[in-house]
């Protein structure tokens, strides 16, 4: 009897819901890039245009949390998978 | 009879479906980048012709749904396979 | 007997195909950042060349296209390589 | 006997051939990133300098098929193992 | 009896918990590239505009954190999969 014989014989939604922390860590990788690139960008256009910053922040806001959902849709897919 | 086996015998398709939690993690890195080169490059055009705001936010909802959709079908993909 | 024999004696298909998800999500990793890339340069050349809109909308929309395909031949490849 | 195995048994295309949809999927990310970073230097290359138009689109269309080919290749590449 | 098993046997979260190292090993990958795209753009902002240090600095602190809670929510993730 293996090891993860035992984990599923006490448990069996331990194993198949860990597969999901694995399935996050791979959808944090695009937005963490994502992220990055919206701030690197507003940062540089807010210190060229300091006039334009209410636009500039604007957008900046609606970029990250359009590229943050992609990630928590990852936290919760899962979930998703696991009740449909 | 090893966990996997267990698990399988009593719900196959946890197995397969959280698999596809694992699928769509890999989708979701791609548009991830994406939609923060689209935001990136929108901010800074917006704040260089802040008079081009329209055509460039219409171009920036755009390329942001079309990108989005990449990771949404990959949201999709695993009921797609499986009732196929 | 193993887990993925269970599965395989049941329904063969369906560990087949569920490895299918998991192509098209790293199918999809490339064109994400494909559109992300063709958008983003579209809306800063069209910001900087309003009168060139017709010129670099034509070949947004060609680069998109010609960038999406890579991702739908990935949705479809468990099925070509199925039934060949 | 484990579950590669006794797919194996059954029917010895199914697996090696599925394997080949991930391996589709690992040869399309490249490809992706590449295709967009050719249509999107195109495109503002062409904004910038309209004149020069013909050339830029003649080496263009073959930086994209020269990149395409890398994915086209990852697509018949299980069927040339196969029968080799 | 494998070493797995031997693991299990004695505390069967270990192991459920230890392949959420790699989720956040994978959910970091990300954020490193963007928390060095956010600081290096907000450096050559700050060497070109040194009177806007104020402003660039805010921001470059805001999406250092914004982007920095990708990888701890990854290193949490394991968590809420297993107490859910």
């Amino acid at each position: 009897m293996s090891a993860l014989a035992a984990i599923a014989a006490s448990s069996p939604q331990i194993l198949s819901i860990n597969i999901g922390a694995v399935g996050y860590g791979l959808a944090a990788i695009g937005p963490g890039v994502g992220i990055g690139l919206v701030f690197g960008h507003a940062i540089e256009a807010m210190a060229r245009q300091p006039e334009a910053s209410g636009r500039i922040s604007l957008y900046m806001w609606i970029g990250f949390a359009l590229t943050e959902a992609l990630a928590l849709i990852g936290l919760v897919a899962p979930f998703i998978f696991k009740y449909s």
